[in-house]
């Protein structure tokens, strides 16, 4: 049986980790055939080329168009920045290819929008890059939920924070740009976001702050000027089945590198989790003798699928590139129709449409519905 | 040199730990005058000898009143449930006594008002008992921020968590009723309240969402009875000199036990301190070479003003009850018209006052000036 | 009825410990008559007077000896350095008055028998000042083990760290000196050991490597002097019931400010404890569904014996000098005939032979057993 | 450029961590040909056919000794049990291939020799499996040592512990025969040792405990089988330029997954590092002012190299994986004849040398010189 074949589309951080999934997927699950790396775009043919020797890609062009019309490749992974996601994903999907995009989708909600209609249209998997949700700890954590474990969940917070925006003498940049975003909101808060939605359900009502802890940023050559979105953001939220959560976000938190901290409060224990330590996570269950109760750090280990598939032993650790050969794994089973965990297109939408309904609450100062 | 005499009206948690900080206090610091444990109030007689006996008071009486007409009490230690605090603290000031009086002020803004007034009226020290703002840590994290050791703060959030509520079988008690508070946020948010004055200054508006986990509560006697006030609080808030922060209380939180969590973030590095693991915090800095850039654990040391009155090792650690000690400490210092570290009625009012308009944000969905 | 009589030589860092101590064990705890402190001995009589104001004992002298012939005096706290200790305590019991001596009993083992021989033939109470094994922890610890919840104890580590004698350019004084004691070995492991016999019982045999970091140290005017003795020492030990047990001590640990660290592995789960945060420990019990097996976090609590008289809430923290009240208490027990939790000067030697075949086996190069 | 030409022995934990590793380099690192997966070897041809298919192998064998005449393959990983190590990394070295051999190199020590003679010989590369060294985290440590960070380095402690015999129901299998090794001395402490080698240099005399925590083990069938080896031991050590440490390697540790915690003290800080943890480690360095002192938590960055070929942002976390592809380029270098960070055979010897030095220092209870 011949694996499915690969076109890549972008070479930055994310397309490498693409690279790098597609090339582990199998040897890694041992369950599926062996994808085939059919052709790398790059913006020009030359990087192109070096990048498909680097990666392993059989073919390299410098026009991503090349990808739509090669009846070799069955799925694009779309990892170039957000602004070109809709084109690349809608084009994509109307050629008949299968479609891995890096979230978010797109700056503008209509264009989210008619990435969601084009992929409905099209029939085929459309899957967006939210690869926290793979973790093992994660999707324990969810089982746990399911099974009761804490009782019924009346109370969230998540905080995602790093620093790489934490520096006033950063010089102005494009993620400065309102066009480049919110800031802290859509940069980041969808990743706390795709954890909420795979846990608890979807976003009912919000109200937001947004602060610009620097108004201005110093300009390469000289002088200043006005930074034009929020690196930080706080939203009150009303979830689905009336759980209350608190979203903070941050992107210029000195100190924070990738922190993703989960408090999850149930009516008969708590669940605490930080990316930071994806490898394990706190459960606090309210039974047994009261002297002992506490806070168990549990590591993660081969009873957390599919660790097992990676490594035999426990505590031993996987990598955020580990994150990343398990959404691949679950976009194989997409394309084969068959039950995945994964965010596709449909609820990549309610996870924009949210974020742009907190950014409208904090425009209008007051607490919005998510339509 | 004689040392003041102390009156104490109750002898609950927060009474006995009043007690014990008047007893140690001189042995403690070594330059005060051994304060004279005059006379012990409490419910009736019985109780009262009882408890004087047991806490080394020379006298003591059923009627809390008799201690205003005592003219061997210079200050009275009030620490009886929060309705009875207006009327005691106003009758021992208008006597001429000083106050120490546990927070919150009182139930009602009004009667705040009015002890704030009697407190300026008077004269006296006026204190309350918010003694977190006294570990040694706080005080230092403090210093730290006006060194500009993290640069210029823009933003923090503050945690405070119990589980005393948690558990949905504890009988319905005057706790959940709405006459004893709003819930959550004035039985607690004043304390991360009072660490938020003590390091940045005063709230300038606020929106709030309340919860609560469980709508209803079982009676002792049987059926259930309709919980009024809620257990768990979220609020964005907007402090004196544009720092964004956020406060968020849950005294349903299982698994915590004592936790107020502090995260301060600035334009030069950020800071992170625990209640429950008092004799510590991290300190991040952006500076040195960013390999080796982390944060920083530091314990409490003889360095940290005034550990070194108790112990002179570092990383031997205070206790909750040391807090007292040295809220005591500064409370002599302010009877002596010295310049102390405390809470007095003035400052109270405006906890008290943010308290008030975060409930109003919450009843009224919509963000609230704190007048 | 009348409280026990006390007096106190020295006023160093573990004379105000023992003041604090007995001024506040009465109020603490409630069940015992309020101590009087009589008598305050200092080498000079301006000095102790001054302290004796200061700590509230009504008398003071510069010759200790005056403590022996006092009536009103009951107990002897002999707080002063070691090689004092004998003497004192000796006289003392001789006297007919209890002795609560602070640890180690005295630089020469023949000193520690006379001791020891003393406190026998006086029929009084005679107790170490070994505070650590107060901890509601570490009592909660033993419960644990004996109630069987990890199974059978099987191995165990101890570490005991601090970071006063890491500066290398920390002129030569006298803990350097041989006539001091072997350095980390009897400044230091006393402690680790004093939990050892409370855990487990008692050490068997030993073999030891020890660790001169800085072989000389700088004199004040100038020059070098040779170090005496040994900063690091790292023991294999055999105890009671053929549990193995490694000991380490190193008082020249960098970063280290009250580490006590043990470990503790039995045949169904694992106990690990930091007196660095020495309000909580850490239990795994291998039972339950394992991919929820993990080290819970247990913080001190009213559940966890004598926490409760402190404070009635749980995770606030005791402190350090809280754990020389419990000592304190349970001293009055021994002085009251009753079974008590201390250290006493029959246990007390045996922890001195230990150490004193620890550094046998150093010198010897081999194993030793411990007489 | 042709990349190198693989054969593969054995498909277990190690043999699949080999595959990954072999197949990912090339995309990580960007500057290796990609490595030709040539031939796998299996106990019999099914399961090598199956296992080819899976990990990506070209051809499959049941005999391993194709791989020694097959022309294509350059270098052979050896990750069967090591009783058969030193027949096929003789043969493979014979046969002029580089070999990659899983740790340790044999149970006998004469193999062991023979396999270091035979590398020598061959002028091949030959590489020990020693991934923990790869950790990036490691790699600073070195570098910071090596740039004096913390001065002169005088005491070491070591832990290996996990819990994958800890329980005393699991069956007597093949790892508690004598056969297979010491115990938890040659199973686990070389990879202790591997550290220290790289950190320290080498062993130079040693002191052993050993425990056997379980005499006996039932067998599958009924009834009870003594157990052969020690499932803890501890040893205590000088190293190399008279440092001072303690190995501690226990693999019925409760609790524990997969900790190696290293304590380093030096003469101006300390380092802490555990594997459970892996993307970070702890730097105490005692400059700056005293009260702002702390151990630091450095988490895993791009500037940690060479974690920035897997992940541009810092904070996301490799995994144990990921240190074999480390471990793999870097063998790629010695084969290239560059410098490489690796333990080959002739380093290996002296790991296995010191293992044995400390069973016979156990057998004999008394120190040992390592030859």
């Amino acid at each position: 049986m011949s694996g499915l074949g690969i076109g890549l589309i972008g070479t930055g951080y994310m397309g490498k980790c693409h690279a790098l999934a597609w090339n582990s997927v199998a040897s890694v699950f041992g369950d599926v055939a062996r994808p085939r790396l059919v052709t790398l775009a790059e913006v020009n043919a030359d990087l192109a080329s070096k990048k498909a020797a680097e990666l392993g890609f059989a073919q390299s062009t410098g026009n991503w168009q090349d990808l739509l019309s090669e009846p070799e490749i069955d799925v694009i992974s779309v990892t170039t920045p957000n602004a070109f996601h809709p084109e690349m994903a809608i084009a994509a999907l109307e050629a008949g290819k299968h479609v891995w995009c890096e979230k978010p989708m797109a700056p503008a909600l209509q264009d989210a929008i008619r990435m969601r209609d084009a992929a409905k249209k099209s029939g085929r998997a459309a899957v967006m890059g939210y690869n926290y949700i793979q973790n093992p700890m994660i999707r324990h954590i969810r089982r746990l939920i399911d099974e009761g474990a804490i009782g019924s969940v009346n109370h969230v917070r998540v905080e995602m924070d790093e620093d790489f925006m934490a520096d006033p003498e950063t010089p102005f940049y494009w993620k400065s740009e309102i066009t480049s975003g919110y800031g802290a909101l859509d940069d980041f808060a969808v990743h706390p976001l795709s954890l909420l939605f795979k846990l608890f359900g979807h976003v009912e009502s919000v109200v937001t702050d947004m602060v610009k802890p620097y108004p201005t940023r110093p300009l390469k050559d000289g002088g200043d000027r006005e930074v034009e979105n929020h690196d930080i953001a706080s939203v009150l939220m009303k979830l689905e089945g009336g759980i209350s959560a608190v979203l903070m976000a941050n992107r210029s938190a000195w100190g924070r590198k990738g922190r993703i901290a989960v408090q999850i409060f149930g009516s008969q224990g708590s669940i605490l989790y930080d990316q930071e330590r994806m490898n394990e996570f706190q459960l606090y269950q309210a039974s047994g003798r009261p002297e002992e109760q506490g806070f168990r750090t549990i590591l993660a280990a081969p009873h957390h699928k599919p660790y097992d598939r990676f490594i035999p032993a426990p505590g031993h650790g996987l990598g955020f590139n580990d994150l990343k050969i398990i959404e691949c794994r679950e976009l194989i089973a997409a394309i084969g129709g068959q039950k995945a965990h994964v965010i596709d297109f449909e609820e990549g939408l309610k996870i924009e449409r949210s974020v742009h309904a907190m950014a409208r609450a904090f425009a209008e100062k007051r607490w919005v519905s998510v339509a």
